[in-house]
């Protein structure tokens, strides 16, 4: 997502360090930072931040972590995450490669991926999300048994999705090919999401999980 | 496919038992039936036969089973071999849990399903064509790396066999999940997909292998 940088964004994040991580002092220790057995679950490219901080809320009994690289979208997750005044969320402003460096192996309970980038070209198909080296990221990180949760408007990347992950060894749990048509009950919606439902674009969604 | 009784299918498919077994004297013995040694497609539910006539017609090479239990569907199948003379397909009357009594384990290299009952009702899942026993059966008759290739254009069906298959370990080569609209080479119609998409409904298809 692109925004206008912001010069104040960094000082910003870095003035509420309890709550974001920009610089990696956090890394391998995020049970410590919630302090908490509560399960955790974290959301990969988390744009504005609607869909964690609302699930964040509705959820205390869970420990979120929304991973963004943008620092200039960040603060917009920290924004509501303060408005709100949410315990229950952590913010990590670092690129999606690192993700084994801040969870320990089997450490997270959950993982979501919402309208992640589709990078339509074949040649960049490697910084897809659900490109093999990211899924081999995602197993050692979640639990056994652990869920990965994606949605997308992008047919395409979809597509893709289905394939790259049934080649690595995942397997589909549930499959939505038209979410906003079918009777699907607590959906929370993305910004990107209501505005492109709202134009008629088909939003496609799957559960999916590792054969062990 | 639901059409007219015809008393006189019976007589017109026996008297052609070259071509089709309707009382399974050809069961175990599909190889000696063609006697070559062409890979051997199979088509489970062909219905009309427009899509495994016209793929026989264009591959002299291969050998083809239609698979199809109705005895008044069949013989439309019938008098599209007949008319088009075409020597390298068989046709088989029954029904697809049959499947393993006809083909020795292994001897299949590509099935298809085109267009099958999609059974909406959870209670009859075990009836559509990717119920994991069904799956079972491909597997147990499918070679190596044999491939199973599906098109639909129910979405629910679509969705339900993508969760199944993937279940049961199986893996997508390649998703289309709106056909008529992506860049796909030499896809054979079949009367009820033209019927279909001509009325825009959007149609889905995947290529898909048994994880070894």
């Amino acid at each position: 997502m692109r925004m206008r940088h912001k010069p104040w964004a960094e000082d910003y994040l870095k003035s509420h360090s309890d709550i974001v991580d920009i610089d990696g002092s956090r890394a391998g220790h995020i049970r410590e930072w919630f302090n908490n057995d509560q399960p955790i679950y974290i959301e990969v490219g988390s744009g504005m931040g609607q869909f964690i901080t609302t699930l964040a809320a509705q959820n205390p009994e869970i420990n979120f972590v929304s991973m963004e690289r943008e620092k200039n979208v960040m603060v917009k997750v920290l924004d509501k995450v303060l408005e709100q005044n949410l315990s229950n969320i952590k913010l990590i402003c670092n690129d999606a490669v690192e993700l084994n460096e801040y969870f320990v192996d089997g450490e997270v309970d959950r993982l979501y991926l919402n309208f992640s980038d589709p990078w339509p070209k074949n040649r960049h198909a490697k910084r897809r999300l659900t490109y093999h080296t990211y899924l081999a990221l995602y197993k050692q990180i979640l639990k056994k048994d652990g869920e990965l949760h994606f949605k997308t408007d992008n047919r395409g990347l979809f597509a893709y999705s289905l394939e790259s992950m049934s080649q690595f060894g995942m397997y589909f749990t549930k499959i939505n090919l038209n979410l906003h048509e079918e009777d699907v009950e607590g959906n929370i919606e993305t910004e990107y999401e209501r505005k492109f439902s709202e134009k008629g674009s088909r939003i496609y969604r799957m559960e999916a999980k590792f054969h062990s």
